[in-house]
């Protein structure tokens, strides 16, 4: 199970200010924190407000002085997104590529130069994706262009594409069908998704995003990119994995508990 | 989403002196509280300890008393639930019978006669099931003959029958499994489990027992027999339920919310 830590993200109020303030310490906490937490990657983004490429590739900086997991580059801008790949000094992730034409051919060539992990959002220019046919249709372009690309499908993460469930009862079931069904088509391939659309406009956010990630990994998401602080969602995390039969003699769940990571 | 409150059930201990020593105030007081959080069907076991027969009828009456939702009856002795059924103001269920010869033959005259909800655990002579395959077996030989016997299939709670998780990593995913496949092959027969086997011999039961719950029923699971009063439990169970599709408009979910049953 792979935890992508998602709090080193700009549009964060706190972390846009200590962005633009070059809060190094209170920035290289959150990265510390995040790996100490179960992170096994740090997203890094610094789209909102200005200066980008500059301000990522303090951060890819910052970041890599006190945690040595994979970075993941996290822009809606191909040229930020060069910037931070060309200063990691390992192997990296992408957040995100899509089959909509202008994004696809503007991040592809960094995947074919940097070879990095990348999460492939299931959309193309036709839109958000209605149903696990759409998903599995821009899924497959996806896939055979990354691979053509150097990738291998170990490398590829695809993210199905949550909707709010506040717009669309059904919108919940839609994600959970089309991450079993990319599963099941494209074994070899990972499945990721953000636990925050999902429950946008509903309260408690929290819970459902809690219990939308249990759910997912019922139907063999393996990949998350999530707030690795919430321990309430990192012990439903440890206890999910082990009864989907992914820890082995439930070793990781019962040493989590014993070092106090995981909490019933 | 059916809850079967399971608090009165005399193998916990308090529950056990309270029925031994007549304490009709903390056992109604039980029985209220579950209803109140959530609970549609009181479960009502007397089995531990001396004078089934007589604890199972005295306990039935006082239940009776403080809430009008159809009883359990709860009991290995067949005779006890034909002691329990015989006392109850309205359609009960029962909990529960199996395709063991034995169990099969002394519980089906009740359901012919009581025609009561029934809770079917699928297990036969050839012991535990091992497989999805086993319980498909067993349930299409239970369905047959509890609709022959005049039941509707609505009014069977087909139990795969949960293993310990910690004697076997696959055991949390062969129940899964299970209760997709039942769900599949009989969709207007209910689902059902309890929750605590699964959790059997591992460090925080709760959590996992939680964490099981939303698996379940990301697969279909349709009632459980739990503890209403673990709030945790009854709002990933709100939240989870939403997520299915389950909540038309997340209605109930944002009811909970405000109400305070349901909590982040």
């Amino acid at each position: 199970m792979l935890i992508v830590g998602e709090l080193i993200n700009s549009t964060r109020t706190a972390v846009g200010k200590a962005i633009e303030q070059r809060d190094k310490e209170y920035l290289q906490g959150l990265a510390l924190r995040q790996v100490e937490a179960g992170a096994r990657v740090v997203d890094v983004n610094a789209a909102a407000g200005e200066n980008e490429i500059e301000n990522m590739k303090w951060l890819v900086d910052i970041v890599q002085e006190v945690v040595d997991v994979p970075l993941c580059i996290d822009s809606p801008s191909a040229e930020a997104i060069e910037a931070g790949l060309a200063l990691c000094r390992q192997r990296a992730m992408i957040n995100s590529i899509s089959a909509e034409r202008q994004r696809w051919e503007e991040v592809l060539p960094l995947v074919e130069q940097y070879r990095p992990g990348v999460v492939a959002l299931c959309m193309d220019d036709r839109g958000m994706p209605n149903t696990v046919e759409d998903r599995l249709r821009v899924a497959g372009y996806m896939v055979a262009g990354l691979t053509a690309a150097g990738l291998s499908e170990d490398d590829i993460y695809l993210d199905p594409l949550v909707k709010p469930l506040g717009v669309d009862t059904g919108f919940g079931m839609e994600a959970l069908d089309s991450t079993r069904a990319l599963r099941r088509k494209y074994p070899a391939v990972h499945g990721i998704c953000g636990l925050s659309n999902v429950s946008y406009g509903l309260p408690g956010r929290r819970l459902l995003n809690r219990a939308f990630m249990v759910m997912a990994i019922t139907v063999g998401m393996d990949a998350f990119i999530l707030d690795p602080l919430d321990q309430a969602a990192m012990s439903l995390l440890a206890a999910a994995r082990a009864l989907a039969g992914r820890d082995e003699f439930c070793l990781d769940y019962i040493a989590g508990f014993r070092e106090g990571r995981v909490r019933a």
